[in-house]
């Protein structure tokens, strides 16, 4: 997508064959900063400290941390610390998971020499299904959306809400909630998002609303109490949000805040999609709220603001009393039967068993 | 209540008979500061600019807001452009108007010479029964805290979710949502808050856990996105609000994303609680989404944020993108069907036309 008219994938290799380039989201929306990779621990710590964010671009960030272990060291030593190391960066991601699966199965088959340029390739491999397979959630959502605006005789516009930030700094290219979006507003249907700020972290104010306004998308900053009174009042004509992981009978475990937006969407007639790709869904996990471990940050992450001065400077507030303490809890689970639709790069499918089974048939063979 | 020890109200009439002194609310929780108002205008201010916020001490600001202006001048016409003024400064606290119209009602059928003494009076009997009655909401809700505690077999502790401030900040002592708690951890039920963040001006962070603290309650702070999260996990056994304007029918207007919490409590089977004095309910209002304005604030409440830096310097944060447009509304409509129970001065009514006319029924008559 455009940053400042300049097309810009999330990760991508740097000329040298084994540095990688990543965008610093921490610095969004006040500064866009290109930044390099140079090692395994700092792919680790690009994940842990959300440098890089967004399930896809967590997994492609992943196939890249191992590359660049593999570029130091490729011995199945190094393999198996790069791999300890980067599961414990960010717990709920299945896509880190599913990269790191993809990567150890080609890796471990191999002899020493050859699994640098292996693991290079693969890497690369992944962000282009991704993107190929981002771009396929954004044909498919766009359907749904030009349906929609069909409903309302073509009057006015379709409004989305959307929570967090799945755009395409969520992925490596096109996002997933924000892909559909995207192809509808470039195929000419107009339209306007709410964007939901997304406490405590604000990806939605930082990253959502810079990268649509960097595409010329209209929308609205609101903070996240305000989504419910919109549908209430009929402002809202979709919901579509993504998902971190997603159990085979459709449970949705999103960003914090999205179960809240699921009952209102319900308890107002409104459509619930969630976008993802393949690789988010957890075949084994048949239970949300039994099955999905939810991480918990740091609380100063609820305590403290960064945001910027009048005069141009960064810089980071307590927002809170010191005396009193705070949770963060990073996650949350929407249960199935308030979704209305899987939007994925296959087709939308209902949100259960049956539905994502006959989607993915191969998916329910192989974990079997 | 307590600060650093030592009782206050949020209201005060100062030793010289006519100035009134308040905290301004807007500096807490990193000072805590009493101010002067001398005129007409400054109790306006400080309504709008929510130096003094919550329905009932709206209520006793626009009473004595009122006596300042008879101080300055005791003619009608001076009546009328007062209660222009203060009408305008938050359209949608029903209390403003029933103080409103209370001094109007005695002040118009008095003598000039009369109407300054008469006015100040009357404003300190606002704030005497504002105390009665929260200190009335305290004792009934504390029965039912007791309830839950007894249920429990006295184990573990209450958990308690409330949202925004309704303790003893928006009223003149005691609270309304927040006096049964103060009521039953005084009384030693052991008991827990979960202290909602309410963007997009951060009242429970900034009052409600600061008053929580003064007055020793165990509590945790969080963003408004995690409550139905902590209900669908057991962490929550009942939530109690405050409202600004609930409905005959028992529909209610309060700080926006209350009506998520009520969905969320709803759909996981957690008792929901409103507490709220009398003069709160609106008797001609029969539907809440239909009757009730909702006020829309400043977009700079959304888009810039305040608080301290390292050095104690509390200074104003842009945390979203200059380019993106935010929109503030500021309440919300929790419909009466979500809601268990009214916690009113009288008991606990259900939140239905039949219950309230039952509990006040002197109201109903008078609005015939």
């Amino acid at each position: 997508m455009n940053v400042d008219g300049n097309h810009y994938r999330t990760i991508w290799p740097a000329g040298d064959g084994w540095r990688v380039m990543i965008v610093d989201q921490t610095l969004l929306p006040f500064e866009f900063k290109v930044v390099q990779l140079e090692s395994l621990q700092e792919a680790a710590h690009a994940i842990a400290e959300m440098l890089v964010r967004g399930a896809p671009l967590i997994g492609a960030t992943t196939a890249y941390g191992i590359a660049l272990a593999m570029h130091a060291d490729p011995t199945d030593a190094s393999l198996d610390y790069a791999s300890e190391l980067l599961l414990q960066t960010r717990p709920t991601a299945v896509n880190l998971r599913w990269a790191l699966d993809e990567m150890r199965q080609l890796l471990a088959a191999l002899p020493l020499e050859q699994r640098e340029q292996a693991a290079y390739q693969r890497a690369a491999e992944i962000c282009d299904d991704d993107v190929a397979m981002c771009s396929a959630i954004g044909d498919n959502g766009h359907v749904l959306i030009a349906d929609l605006w069909d409903k309302k005789d073509c009057q006015g516009q379709v409004n989305i809400l959307t929570h967090c930030n799945a755009g395409w700094l969520a992925t490596v290219d096109w996002g997933t909630a924000l892909a559909p979006i995207y192809k509808a507003h470039d195929a000419g249907i107009p339209l306007h998002v709410w964007v939901d700020e997304t406490r405590p972290r604000n990806q939605g104010f930082n990253l959502t609303a810079w990268e649509l306004g960097q595409h010329g998308v209209p929308h609205t900053m609101i903070v996240d109490n305000v989504g419910g009174h919109l549908m209430q009042r009929g402002e809202v004509d979709v919901c579509i949000v993504g998902t971190d992981r997603t159990t085979s009978t459709g449970d949705v475990c999103n960003k914090i805040g999205t179960y809240l937006k699921a009952l209102a969407a319900f308890d107002n007639d409104i459509p619930f999609y969630v976008a993802l790709p393949g690789p988010t869904i957890d075949w084994v996990a048949k239970d949300g709220l039994q099955d999905i471990p939810i991480e918990q940050r740091t609380s100063i992450e609820v305590t403290h603001m960064t945001g910027q001065l009048e005069d141009g400077r960064v810089c980071t507030l307590r927002i809170a009393p010191e005396s009193s303490a705070a949770e963060n809890h990073a996650f949350d689970i929407t249960p199935a039967g308030l979704v209305t639709g899987l939007i994925t790069e296959r087709g939308v499918a209902e949100a259960n068993q049956a539905a994502l089974a006959a989607m993915y048939p191969e998916k329910v063979e192989a974990s079997r």
